[in-house]
């Protein structure tokens, strides 16, 4: 008889049949089965689940869990729902990163070419042309140098942009100013025209945008949230936002979808967007969670890149 | 005594101050006067003039003219306006094919990425997330393949994009698949999401882009125009917009502004931009024009680029 592998993703966010699909064709050997259709026998003996946005409920079902493999970069809501004991891999998708600097290229050319001031024009019939700006002269600024933030920063870079970037510990990338520690992030938000959110949501990172740091921006700088919605103090961008700061590109929010009566719907110098910057490819994360499991299955190993480190949270 | 060399702009486009200071510090040896300030004497001797978007009006009251030097790529407007004997110089900056390509990228990442259609959502307080294309799988047609769109298709193949391109005569360019000639523009029209018209306005060009050619394009395709407005029959793109095409991005026109009835501004399909994706740089233009004036006046040569052939119309 095949193993039976959970598939758990939160009923709110509805079905996913792609991806399901993708899994039983990349995983033949073992009996991947929608979390609602599996037996309480079967949730309770199950080693291995593989999540894609779970609800902590769904994950306490399962008491002999070894791994839990995630098809989402961002593992934070998984740590605490799951006992120490149990491995969690995270997706590394070079897809995902491609998708993610793609997103992060054309909303900083968005703001970097006018693009909601135009629309406003457009709405008013006004015929306004503002000088563009040379990329060589918009300094932004990447927040996370990880896999996906250096490869956002290199992105911008080579489309000549003056890129600065900032992350826990030091790192060296060419043609990129990259700072560091509780220093650096105040040089960088204090230099950069677009500041550009991709850090994990830990302890260290919720709030850490907030009045305080908004003041150090330059007036007239924009924000990009490609992160986590828990790192910015929604009250305190919007306050920054009537003050000095010129827009935001919201992609995150601590409550998914965006609550309908929150202000960020109709400020107009709010753009926001349904968490797209950095969605899951199915079919190539289905082959790199099956890889994943297949090794754990075989050997009790992970990729090292995979693997997350509770203590730093990511 | 200095030589008087009138700046010619028409009214209706207000001063171009910093373009005229610009040419004063590149050509010291030289009077550089605003067209209006020029004495009737003057005017009729001047040898050369440096046009930014002139009336012909302006053109006319020049008898003695033997260099026309345009701060402009585009001199359709200027060729019918000064006698055959009078060269014409267009303007070819690097610093505008940067900006150019830049504008391309950006709005084709705006079709690409779906802008148009989250912004209508955010209207409406809407979360629905979009399956994103991959750029590989994204077919962009860039009609043009002169200095300025060699350069934009170049920089949407090193975005990944599947690129192809069309000019009159052939071309060759790595990794973008260049058609050419009659069969070839409908051969691009057939196989493109996204087309990209570059082309500059000339009796070949006139109504190029009508009923006919969007037949071609494929359901849930999209224009972007930033070459110039004769090229689009507004009617029949309007039309297209109804049946089949997704969006059109539209940032040149007939007539300039366009004219506050025109129903492009309401339309939810059309983007409007006030002639903005390729602006003159005002410090780099006035080193190239001055450069050029320099070498006429005193060998009666210019660059083989920037030489406006009558015939072929820029």
């Amino acid at each position: 008889m095949k193993l039976v592998v959970p598939f758990v993703r939160q009923v709110e966010f509805g079905p996913n049949d792609a991806l399901v699909d993708h899994l039983r064709d990349a995983l033949p050997e073992l009996d991947i089965v929608v979390h609602a259709d599996v037996s309480p026998a079967d949730l309770a003996t199950a080693r291995v689940a593989i999540v894609d946005g779970p609800s902590a409920d769904q994950l306490l079902t399962m008491a002999n869990l070894e791994l839990v493999q995630s098809t989402w970069a961002g593992v934070e809501a998984i740590i605490p729902a799951v006992p120490s004991g149990v491995h969690i891999a995270r997706m590394i998708d070079p897809q995902l990163g491609w998708t993610m600097a793609e997103a992060v290229l054309a909303w900083t050319l968005y703001l970097h070419r006018d693009m909601p001031r135009y629309a406003h024009q457009q709405r008013a019939h006004q015929w306004v042309e503002h000088v563009p700006v040379s990329a060589d002269s918009r300094r932004i600024g990447v927040l996370g140098l990880g896999a996906l933030g250096a490869l956002a920063a290199t992105t911008l870079r080579d489309q000549r942009f003056d890129v600065a970037g900032w992350s826990r510990s030091p790192k060296a990338i060419d043609g990129v100013l990259c700072l560091d520690g509780d220093a650096g992030i105040g040089q960088l938000l204090e230099r950069c025209d677009i500041v550009i959110n991709l850090l994990p949501h830990t302890e260290a990172t919720a709030g850490l945008l907030d009045a305080e740091a908004f003041a150090r921006m330059p007036a007239g700088a924009s924000l990009i949230n490609f992160g986590r919605g828990q790192t910015v103090v929604d009250d305190d961008l919007l306050g920054a936002l009537d003050m000095h700061l010129e827009h935001a590109v919201l992609d995150v929010f601590t409550i998914e979808p965006l609550p309908d009566e929150h202000p960020f719907w109709n400020h107009p110098s709010v753009t926001v967007l349904p968490h797209i910057s950095g969605p899951t490819s199915t079919d190539t994360a289905a082959v790199i969670a099956a890889a994943n499991v297949r090794q754990f299955l075989a050997d009790g190993t992970l990729p090292t890149a995979a693997i997350v480190d509770r203590t730093r949270g990511y």
